[in-house]
């Protein structure tokens, strides 16, 4: 088994969450053994406490002391977007491998940066983007890549949560661009534009609109003074793909009815898949080979339960049709991640986690100049 | 083109509606041409009206008339259910042709006693079960006969509406067996019974419960004075089919948010299919043979749209996917019953709908006997 | 009752549709009741079978002379989609009123002096988009005008077939823009507009991006010599509303297991609906006060199936959950196209037809100009 | 915080299922730590390696050893289902607190006998149908107790999977009856039972009929030699409840297309609500007040999926249509244990295990007298 010793900087939800997946990864698949060497919150109180819940070995309020630690292999960054730049840049000149939570940064600027400063040093070095290990993502990869859709025409993905309907929810990071870089679509859309450069490859240019449904929210909770919300609640795209596929994605955070609404469409000129996270464990199918027979009497999308054959699923349930949990997919990154420490290809990497920035960075200038943008 | 004169006993919902249906059949298909000779209706009033609105040539408050007039071909019963035993008998004795609205009567022994009438006279008859035609359940049916679902284990059928839901709806003939004969049963379990006849074959012996959820009503619209409901509100029983297969067959008329819940799922060893006739244009069909390939992966219950593919769809609409009505089973029924007076086969006769009376007399002994009964 | 004596230009398959549909009108309204005076088609043999099929009173290869006749009142046309300009032009400046299947011209400046002159005229000028008549679509739109779903905050919309997914299917009409104007965006896409028209109002600006998967079709079935497709395989655009909502539209033609999808999704902020033309019968509706009760715990999209409460429903069925057929709406139209010639209000009139068009228009300028056009 | 040692036996798959089980619910709620004191299989090589991964304290090869050790607070049973009856017995004899994997034995007549005794010994008593946790079922079950269903009037239960499907799976113990005690009814059918139990209450008697699909399997895998099966493949019977509900329930071990398909539905005076586990987090709830409103328009099932306000859910996701897992209601049975240990209320005691074995026992009965038999 394969030490795999953790530096933690931030110790609130994300680095419990973390922490946690390390922890259910050793216990899954006995593969590799996290120590919890140091945890580093600014928060002292905070940074002490989790110490003792969480079990690292230490704690300190100096995160770069983390990146310096010669007993820290693995330098794990859960800390609010804004500071993933700096750290995860510091960790890395410092030799470390670096796990970052999603987004790289906020700019594409900075995370072309990383991803080539992260390539130079040769390290390890994985972007948080926890739906590229979902099972049924993985699934819809390989029939893309194995050509059982046939050629890609055209995509179609939202994803949309009604989260911050309510307009008396006070302002908070993710309002503010300095703080977020956009709106739904860094916070949302991006998890979508993983999955999309996972499983369909780069994007030329895309052209893009956006709303502020709310465009002013309390200061803070019960607050009469309002604050100017900077960002996008609803977002809306047109893509073009460097394979020839076309297609339209969109986020919105106010978005009445939806939870969880993680939703896609892809058209092959063999075949097509639909996909809703909200419906986690299903895949719609359709294989146009079965309209061939019959004259097409039996043709229909199939619903597939995700199950053993699935890549990752029979780690949590031996049979199809048992459910497994969003939480599955973070025990899978944090396995990919230590196996990566050990030589095992990976494909969430920095690389990836720029290229979703630059997209992210295209769209935002598109809503700018009212153009078609190259990513 | 095939002249079909057609004399008509019952001038009221269902008498349009067939009368329709024969308009209908004759602008869809071409085949024949439906003549329409007499209406008979005991309220002369209604009778006349009628006859001015459906273009009947002349009425009649006498129905014995129909049936022994030279210039008719068809006897068409559309009268309450408590009448057609008699009508139809008549009709028979008179050599004519006959089309009974279902059920045929309301007991197994008049029915039983019509099919053989009907079966010595060797006149066409017609039993007006309208799902038979529905091109959803003749897919169905062709997926059983040509052995594409392998051998049937099993059968789980319900029909569920909840229109009688309210208490303070009044009693009506529903609600009174020496009109209705049965509950639930008779009157909404009949069409599963009767598509179970079609595509799955004779019953051995059943077994069933019964309750009443609404005992009393009131005797009219608004009044105080509450009169006995006699008849299962829901029906549930066990059945068994001569060819080894099992199952369970359900009606509710007090389903609360069930609209038109006709719902079954045949189970076979090579294949599954499951409809709902709130979804009248889908068919979920599973194949064994996708699970076959690939260890599983990609296989799930297909969603089959209907189209030209499937039996009767091609005279409505041109491609899949475009939605037919409920009428328009009627449409088709109209048309293979004038068609059956020219000589083509039909599958819904008497002797189907003595079947389907007789399943309905055993289940109603099992409730009084709290045994399994031969149907 | 009120005598409409119909003038129909075009003797194939949608003049067929057509005087079906007013025939049915009849039938089940009784309010008007259609004469069949002239049918005319260049093709004389075509026209002749077609009087006598569909029972008009006399035919003509001429189709001015229907314009002309003293004794029609309403000049249907049913041609070619390249030919309804100039015969709809004539039959206003004859001071008939017209019936025009849409679309109204394949050019958005042909459309809209045809609806400048319908204006001038003050005759009934109706467009055939069917979609507006379905229950489906009048209830959402009564959802939004009564303000049951708030604000609207954005709309997703397409109209997905996979009927021309076969390359070696031949090159048609559809695929030539002087006879079609354009490709997806006209033929099916246009639905969605009329839709989007009748319950969202005006759009302020459109940007479109498209592809041609089929880049060459046989001349003609099975035919090697290739001709070149000049129009839109999918179409993808973004919209702004005047009402300030913003939006995606799309369309394909060649969209792998898709049949009929015609689907859109409003969200406003008090509600949303979803809305899948293939489950017809079934509307998902979401409204937020639902959610703000118990905190959220009974919330979710409701199923709603269609029942006599939706507008146009009861005409055809007594009670929720029986299907109604895609037919039926274009039954509603005929109906309420002759009730316009007595009266009654209409939506769909030309100016709705040149609005569509319109919007048509500058998403082909979009695709030129790679620019947000103006609506 | 609470201490619970633990003595297991049985060293399989569900003995580390209940040991990963109590290590979440620390790790999740932190109100218990479970002290995994020793491990007892009588394959000393199994329970060797198991005290190693599972990190028992010690392990031994006689299970008596565990159930009189005074280290351990509960015995957990967790061996094949026809030893549970005598080493559940011993533990509670030994005055031990007692968790027993689901069946509580393989009788009705063993189980009462254990939930005497339990009661009579007044130690907690702990049956392991891990349904009863499932967030989705507590919210039926509230929505039951509330009333807002109304009066009960008809369950509808099935367990389907496809599992025993391929005849050449060989003979195991759930064919046997000595093992297993009956098929799939105990096997599967017991788990809808258990949740019937606490929703609906007692049942009276109960009406069956099953089939053996495939009468002999091989008696070893590849073996040509063939085995008789012994107990139900297929299941379905009646049953009438105490509180006047009547309803049916089956289950399927061969049931071609379904993989975990556990659903149920529950009709009420007031509202409704159908259940897949196939589907975990979503919930389809129908309020007859929504009908009451607008003369129905607006009524419809609402897809409910599982947030926060349902029982359970919270503590694994921060918001609904976040994907929780099947093995997430262990996780909330082993909290529900430990706290019970801790004088807080329970719900699955052996009294609820013995009712489900009674039933399963009259089921098993009636299949013998092919009568009605009390429960």
């Amino acid at each position: 088994m394969n030490n795999v010793r953790i530096g933690l900087i931030g110790a609130g939800w994300m680095g419990k969450a973390h922490t946690t997946a390390f922890h259910n990864a050793k216990m899954i698949f006995g593969d590799d053994v996290p120590i919890f060497e140091v945890i580093a919150d600014n928060n002292e109180e905070q940074a002490k406490t989790m110490q003792e819940v969480l079990g690292y070995n230490r704690y300190t309020t100096d995160w770069k002391e983390v990146c310096a630690d010669p007993n820290v292999d693995l330098v794990d960054v859960a800390t609010p977007n804004c500071m993933h730049y700096e750290m995860v840049k510091y960790a890395l000149e410092n030799g470390k491998h670096v796990f970052c939570e999603k987004p790289l940064s906020i700019s594409a600027e900075q995370s072309r940066e990383l991803a080539d400063l992260a390539a130079a040093k040769g390290v390890v070095n994985y972007c948080g983007f926890s739906n590229i290990m979902n099972p049924a993502n993985a699934y819809v990869r390989d029939l893309v890549a194995t050509g059982k859709l046939g050629r890609i025409m055209r995509v179609h993905a939202t994803y949309d949560q009604d989260m911050l309907l309510d307009p008396s929810l006070p302002i908070t990071w993710r309002h503010i661009n300095k703080l977020a870089g956009s709106g739904a679509l860094g916070d949302l859309c991006s998890h979508l534009l993983s999955v999309s450069q996972m499983i369909c490859g780069d994007m030329e240019e895309v052209n893009a609109v956006s709303s502020i449904v709310i465009p002013e929210r309390p200061k803070f909770a019960g607050s009469d003074e309002l604050q100017k919300v900077e960002n996008d609640d609803v977002i809306t795209f047109l893509v073009k793909y460097k394979n020839g596929a076309i297609g339209d994605f969109s986020s919105s955070r106010v978005s009445t009815g939806r939870k969880n609404y993680f939703y896609y469409e892809i058209q092959g000129t063999e075949g097509s898949v639909v996909y809703n996270l909200e419906r986690m464990c299903e895949v719609q199918v359709y294989f146009k080979e079965d309209a061939d027979k019959d004259s097409g009497r039996d043709c229909g999308f199939r619903t597939v339960l995700l199950n053993p054959q699935h890549e990752g699923f029979k780690w949590f349930q031996p049979a199809g049709g048992i459910a497994i949990a969003f939480d599955d997919m973070k025990t899978l990154q944090a396995h990919a991640l230590m196996q990566a420490m050990n030589g095992k290809e990976y494909i969430c990497d920095f690389e990836m986690g720029a290229k979703v920035d630059g997209i992210i960075g295209a769209v935002v200038r598109s809503l700018q100049t009212r153009q078609w943008e190259k990513c």
